[in-house]
């Protein structure tokens, strides 16, 4: 049997917990698969003291977390300490330097410095893999990189944070309002004590650009990304919604537009009959389409111990096998400069839903705001009064210029009817 | 830039257009992904002078497909001839035997031959690869090789035909028999003149092997496969699945099974809330079950030109960047000899549904056959009377040892008060 793959890891929270107990579980297995044994050396976090479940004796430990990239005797780090920086960073670039394959789960990481670091991999032609940075357990990086390679991709869009799903779908279900229901998530693990990455959109941003830059063969541009999460969703809202036929997700939708990139996370509007509407709890989605394969769709775990050890041990079966290549697809020097596309340009549905005072003039005000910006409108719901004694109004556009629903919320802003600001989603009508 | 890859294709029907087309037409991001350029160089096909819709004057021609194997001056063949044997086996047995990548769409030859073909492979480690083979255009060939990879797979299963789940989709549509869409699919080209492959799940058991090979790392077993197709699913089975909330597919499922492999092409009723119920008209989808990832699913679009050749040339992408190992994620020396599982000693819940003359005592005959046999019912339908002045009854068994429900059926069989053969579907409680 050939020489084994030696990892060196570095964090050991859940995931490293979940990659120790994977390769213990599948050893045999993944030998087979592999064509050699992956083992693990060396470990390193910031307390070695913690009780973590798993027997880490029997590895070196190492005390810096950093210094796992120099570290001779291993093939392969494993980073999995979180952070756009910091050590995290500081061990991706002494591995990469010292021309060891890198292997890592860190979306904000990548999102923010992927481009760089693969252009370290380059250099010395050697593994950059980020599998478990996406959507957990599903190999949609993968999928991107190599499975649909063969296409010009129009658009790749899914539902990339499983704790605003879970959120959302919970509240779909019980009918009950987000804050409520995410003080539930918090005590139950399911969300961060402070969670504003995951339910201000930052964490499905990150994840996005990933993907856009897989899909469009464009550097990274996180910036880019323009980013609103699911705080102002209210219970009415969804119940809304769902009248008309559809489901409010966090969306995370990249395009290629007119020869700029359009990268947006955003509170929507899902039909019913659409896929992305069927995906329910933490589970996350996503759909590429491609000019020759068409639409294309993978769901499963997108988060959780288990699933993303799966990514990432799947990563490091890819670097035993030998079967790697450029981290973006192509190396970074062939990668295009993404310019940004104008998202006034866009066309289609909105949902506006507005709390207004009950009173006489309102509907009048409203409706003037909207044909003024040329903002035409399919459904309007205007449905009793709330406890304290407002009118909540739900609309749908008709097909449209986003600039123009723009216009029509900026002519009611300042507004005396309106209680707190309008809440709009887009529909997805692809 | 790199030296090109170079294309010889056999069989220019509608999928080998479809690869010409996708290469023109995509030939510039190609290049940029597999780092060099994919070129076809050398085409054969039956007949030379049909009209095709594309250009392949500026291909040499070669007369004899089985040549094409030995041609100096490429580096892969394609191969999309079909059949299991005959030309398109020839071929695959001369190129691996003359050193060459072979690329193939052909899941008959791949269930009948390869693993000879992958033993071919092994002995001069040369790409033999064929996502095109199972589920179109969907990467679940490399979704199952490579990103599943760190998993023990407990099942995998599936919608792997798009003419059965087209059929099954307008009957539940448009309420309508089985031999009455079928016709009409016929008239739209959806369905082959004779059906009998699609149908009778033949073409849907091909696909399953191969992924239980991927699955299971165990060696092809066609035979071993149990295939019922959809002949003879009525409206009114249809009708009564949704009351009872359900739909029905014809699902493939392989299990690692008490040592043994567990495979079977069947018309399922799946719960509505599963994600299967949910793939209409011709689309394939795949789920596979990880001890780690969890469930994963992958959908989209199981046949035609576009998304096979899309997954034809993900594959030479792959030999163009040399990111490939043995086809079936291991060496042919590695695979399990799969014993075959008991299906009798499967537990699960059944639906039954009988036509049966309206008289007194029918009834009676059914529930004593069903409790001789230790079969539990939870719920029963008897439903008005046909237009033949016959009774259709559907019921659903609690769940029990397959075994159990054989047993019930054969103490049935014979009886004159049913109207033909019962219909036995299993309900997919997972």
């Amino acid at each position: 049997m050939a020489e084994p793959l030696k990892v060196a890891l570095a964090g050991l929270g859940t995931v490293g917990g979940g990659v120790i107990r994977l390769i213990d579980a599948n050893r045999a297995l993944i030998e087979r698969r592999a064509g050699r044994p992956i083992e693990i050396v060396a470990v390193s976090a910031r307390d070695r003291g913690k009780d973590r479940g798993v027997d880490i004796s029997r590895f070196q430990w190492v005390d810096d977390m950093t210094a796992l990239g120099e570290l001779s005797g291993a093939d392969v780090v494993v980073e999995l300490i979180g952070g756009s920086d910091g050590p995290a960073l500081t061990l991706a670039r002494n591995t990469l330097k010292s021309g060891k394959a890198f292997v890592t789960a860190n979306k904000a990481m990548i999102a923010h410095h992927g481009v760089d670091l693969a252009r370290l991999a380059d250099e010395k032609d050697i593994p950059l893999k980020f599998e478990a940075a996406v959507a957990g357990g599903i190999p949609v990086i993968k999928g991107l990189r190599e499975g649909a390679a063969a296409n010009e991709i129009m658009r790749v869009y899914g539902i990339l944070n499983g704790t605003c799903n879970y959120i959302l779908t919970t509240m779909e279900k019980d009918g009950r309002d987000f804050a409520e229901v995410l003080a539930e998530a918090q005590a139950l693990g399911y969300a961060e004590s402070d969670p504003s990455f995951d339910i201000d959109g930052v964490d499905a941003a990150h994840k996005l650009s990933i993907l856009a830059s897989l899909a469009f063969g464009s550097e990274l541009d996180f910036a880019g990304v323009a980013a609103t999460g699911i705080r102002h969703v209210i219970a009415a809202d969804i119940f809304e919604a769902a009248q008309l036929g559809f489901r409010v997700r966090l969306v995370g939708v990249a395009e290629a537009n007119g020869g700029g990139l359009f990268q947006r996370v955003h509170p929507c509007l899902v039909p019913i009959s659409h896929p992305l509407a069927h995906v329910a709890g933490s589970l996350n989605a996503v759909v590429a389409e491609g000019n020759f394969v068409g639409r294309l769709f993978f769901q499963g775990a997108g988060a959780g111990d288990g699933p993303t050890a799966s990514a990432v041990v799947a990563d490091l079966i890819d670097v035993a096998r030998n079967e790697y290549g450029p981290a973006f697809a192509m190396p970074v020097a062939s990668l295009a400069q993404p310019g940004r596309a104008d998202a006034g340009e866009r066309t289609g549905r909105c949902y506006i839903r507005l709390v207004v005072e009950d009173r006489t003039g309102v509907l009048a005000e409203i409706a003037t705001a909207m044909r003024d910006a040329a903002v035409s409108i399919e459904s309007f719901i205007q449905r009793g009064v709330t406890e304290d004694g407002d009118a909540v109004i739900a609309l749908v556009t008709h097909e449209c210029p986003e600039r123009n629903v723009a216009d029509a919320l900026q002519r009611l802003s300042g507004s005396t009817s309106l209680i707190g600001a309008p809440m709009l989603m887009h529909i997805l009508d692809f």
